[in-house]
């Protein structure tokens, strides 16, 4: 069964000289952009890439949750960053995972084969086919 | 320049038991996540697709604006939904993207056009390459 979910953006004016906003369909958040804070990087302000990043950091997690679960190691918890980078003129260049789990019982070796695993095979990794990701650290905590 | 922006997540226990949460670090929002909600599909519960929607349906937003721009029929108002498909064990399927514009003075012919070609530029479009991506309508307002 495929689930589908939906988001609504407007956008007023021009690029440069306008702005737009975007709401979660679930109702969980509505949120307001300005290509200055997407081009140049504004502080607190939301960017598509800031909601790629939620998307993948949030995919990652459960990927790697589901990958260590599969090694008879489950997690008690997972935290991962994601970072994703934007040229304009040139587009979304590159994600970077940065993950740290606490996950009794296996070696840092197996830690790592898994986690790069589940880097490949996170859902939104293979969406974001058009994107560099890395994995540029796993680390596992006490 | 490059603009970077992050999300961060944590899921604790299994991806089924457990549950997650991922916060953008704009400080825009912070989001909880089960598995359940985005396998099973749930109501007010965000998923880590329907925050792609976000981007896709916002950075084709300001796409449109920008390509209208250069046509010289600069837009009133853009309006785009996102609808992203998932299916578990299998991935990120689709993004269905429905755009609805007020644009004075264009011909829907060159509207069409131009929508079509946003479609295919939108950074997020070209960043989602593993992802089927459709343009399913796109309307002159008046």
């Amino acid at each position: 069964m495929a689930v589908t979910s939906r988001a609504d953006a407007q956008w007023s004016d021009g690029l440069a000289s306008g702005s737009g906003s975007v709401a979660l369909a679930s109702g969980a958040g509505e949120f307001s952009m300005t290509w200055k804070a997407r081009s140049e990087g504004v502080d607190g302000a939301t960017t598509p890439e800031e909601l790629l990043a939620a998307a993948h950091s949030s995919c990652f997690s459960m990927a790697l949750t589901h990958e260590l679960e599969g090694n008879g190691t489950p997690p008690a918890w997972v935290k991962t960053s994601a970072q994703v980078s934007f040229v304009p003129g040139t587009g979304v260049t590159a994600s970077v995972l940065t993950v740290a789990a606490k996950v009794p019982g296996i070696a840092d070796e197996d830690f790592q084969r898994i986690a790069a695993a589940a880097k490949d095979g996170c859902p939104v990794s293979q969406a974001l086919a058009g994107v560099e990701i890395t994995l540029s650290g796993a680390t596992l905590m006490d």
